[in-house]
């Protein structure tokens, strides 16, 4: 054991931290703790989102192909006005903001449409 | 090479599209049936998707209260450039564009650090 003037500190730091009157080391601990917990929980959603995405682009790629082969226009607005409906009832439902969710399906499907529009002129 | 029944449709496809009209036909069928049997499974992924973000949000939420019960800055960031640079690993090994990937990252953390101010206002 280390000499010191205070002896308590050192024995027994839990002891000392509450004494410092939740200024707070334990406390930020568990803060800490839990907000690691959650950011792992997102890492953990955000990797499956990314793998359904690559999943979603591979389905796209091929409706891009079918598309081109079949001059069919890259955009189609009434299958677009379907989606956005029916990811809004879901949302809802799942209890996501709706409007969020028409803007991401909004962001998706424009990256789409770009890649059907570089499909169809080198086809 | 898909069947056809005269010559002109082999070489020509565009052509024959046209004096086709799109009314009806075998080809015209069968491309309509793939192409519905991809957007059921682009439906059944958006449905994924969105399950997955409400869930992603919550942990979001949890975060906010947390940070703004604890005083900290609803945008970290240090912790954002980490998940960029992961998310960009994993979009590369699932063939997902990475550039893609991190917009659509920074997409959903500028919504969710909207709800953060919104939490740490209202605490």
């Amino acid at each position: 054991m280390t000499t010191s003037h205070t002896s308590d500190e050192n024995t027994n730091p839990a002891a000392a931290n509450g004494a410092r009157g939740g200024a707070g080391t334990e406390t930020d601990e568990a803060v800490r703790a839990e907000l690691a917990r959650l950011r792992d929980s997102i890492d953990n959603i955000d990797a499956a989102v990314v793998h359904m995405l690559a999943e979603r682009f591979k389905c796209t790629q091929q409706v891009g192909h079918l598309k081109a082969n079949h001059h069919l226009p890259p955009a189609d607005p009434a299958r677009e006005a379907r989606q956005i409906a029916r990811l809004r009832e879901l949302a809802e439902s799942a209890k996501l903001d709706p409007a969020f969710a028409e803007k991401l399906l909004n962001f998706i499907i424009a990256e789409v449409i770009r890649h059907h529009e570089t499909i169809a002129k080198s086809a």
